[in-house]
């Protein structure tokens, strides 16, 4: 890590440590190619099924760099985060196969699925009101009352060298990639990517892909600086939250682009997965294949790494009836 | 091959060359595992995930050996089948890669998107009425006319070796399977097992799946001969058509046992697969899993591996909403 002003920034070999340390714990997940979306697209498309991961998505990677790095005193009194989400699940899971205490504000609006999926990891779960103040006041009192540490969804530079690791087998993976993308919310997983590639395979171009309905890493890429929308509403609900400065750190200075796709093509691209890839995604993996789709000329011809970063939706609320 | 009565026997020769031969026409499909479904079985679960295989099925392996196999002169005269499933994408995809002809006789009444995917990888389709007189009637007609030869979905020595390719790669891809186990309807997919385990991992034994409502093959192997249903009902409908000679050769020499699952317990299965594996399967690959779980005993504390035939479905016909 080096510290850069006030933000603490990972590191090249911090990836490669986090790699070495979290193997025993995640799925070196496949890539898997659909000739029927190579001719669609007129790209070559490498997907890095992140849905098959352990506790369903790619955040498992980050979650359990931070927690099997902690020294055994800290790991002890254990760790916290605030999420209602696949972070949740995975600091949950990380902290379950460590034995330490892992404790997880959640608004008690949070879905039963998910709540059971932390539990069943062995996670304590504190609610809060589905609010901002709320979160963060019941979130302050949990730190001050238990001392865990907190890990933070994606502002955390343990967290993005982790989720740094799953480019690096994508690269191992494939021969000679042209393009990696990705989609965007927090930034982590896009962060991790910028983090890896621009010392493993520089000459790879990097982009990510947004919900037009939760567009404020497009703005803010535009704008040059972190724009955060106000309760974006999306299919796509992993990508809502905003950049923060350690991820705009990675996005302003290693993304060649981002570009959006509509809550329709986002739908279409996902149905598209289910139908010819035979995989289930979560609706932020097909981001990435819709903004492929509506942007041709930019992927035509590449080989192009997308990374699917996870599986864990209702299936009975999947848009499967038209 | 060996002739034994009047029956052409693929030996396992003729797999390695099937092999060779098909696989620049087909994708080496990943094999993969799900600690969940590992703890609800207490079985170690490996499986194939031939629902990513190139037409969305095992059936182009067999396809592809008949295809690649012909001589130029017989290969210009095209093929020939009667199926409205999984056979007939295969075969087209096959001859389409060859570049030759392809004629399918389907029931009108067949899947519209079955017909537009037969007809996509240049097939020509002959409707005929939904009946066993008319299909066969049909047939007879179309290889008068046009002198192709015919591939038969399964009992077909060059489709048996073609088939068992998969379980040559599950092999290779795992470490000490104890057991197999396979969906059985013609019973292809379990000959083409028996035939590579019988020689490449005799010590493996060979299990297989059956719907309740089609159990034409259970009572064949405890009656000790082929029986036949009469037009079965399943939710599994590639399990639907009865054992042939050639593959109860196999079936009758090489399996240890046929179980079989009701309705419920193979949807119950599937949706298991998609929530936990987050894959897209057919409800006739869900058979093995609902007889592991039913049959605990048998699988508990083995290395099993689990042959997910393919992923061709209608997504909206999936139950998922309940």
């Amino acid at each position: 890590m080096k510290q850069q002003g006030n933000l603490l920034i990972p590191e090249f070999q911090d990836m490669l440590d986090a790699h070495q340390r979290i193997e025993p714990y995640i799925h070196r997940t496949p890539v898997l190619t659909s000739s029927f979306l190579n001719e669609l697209t007129g790209a070559q498309l490498f997907f890095k099924c992140e849905n098959f991961q352990k506790a369903g998505a790619f955040k498992v990677r980050g979650a359990c760099n931070a927690v099997f790095g902690l020294d055994d005193e800290k790991a002890k009194i254990g760790v916290a985060t605030h999420s209602s989400g696949n972070h949740a699940l995975s600091l949950s899971y990380a902290a379950g196969r460590r034995g330490i205490p892992c404790t997880v504000v959640m608004p008690h609006s949070a879905p039963q699925a998910k709540k059971d999926a932390v539990r069943g990891y062995g996670g304590t779960i504190v609610e809060c009101e589905p609010s901002t103040s709320s979160r963060e006041a019941t979130f302050a009192k949990v730190v001050e009352e238990t001392g865990a540490d907190f890990v933070h969804p994606y502002n955390d530079p343990r967290v993005i060298a982790g989720q740094g690791t799953c480019s690096r087998e994508l690269i191992e993976q494939t021969n000679r990639l042209d393009m990696v993308i990705a989609p965007i919310g927090g930034g982590g997983m896009v962060s991790g990517t910028c983090l890896t590639l621009s010392n493993l395979a520089p000459e790879v171009k990097i982009y990510a892909a947004e919900p037009e309905q939760a567009d404020d890493a497009y703005r803010s890429f535009k704008a040059g600086k972190i724009i955060a929308d106000d309760a974006p509403e999306t299919i796509a609900d992993g990508l809502k939250v905003p950049l923060k400065d350690l991820t705009w750190h990675f996005v302003s200075n290693y993304v060649t682009d981002i570009f959006t796709a509509s809550e329709q093509e986002i739908i279409d691209s996902l149905k598209l997965t289910l139908k010819r890839m035979k995989i289930v995604i979560e609706p932020s993996c097909a981001v990435p294949l819709a903004v492929i789709l509506k942007n041709k000329e930019i992927f035509r011809g590449k080989k192009v790494g997308v990374i699917l970063t996870g599986g864990n939706v209702d299936l009975h609320k999947m848009p499967l009836n038209d």
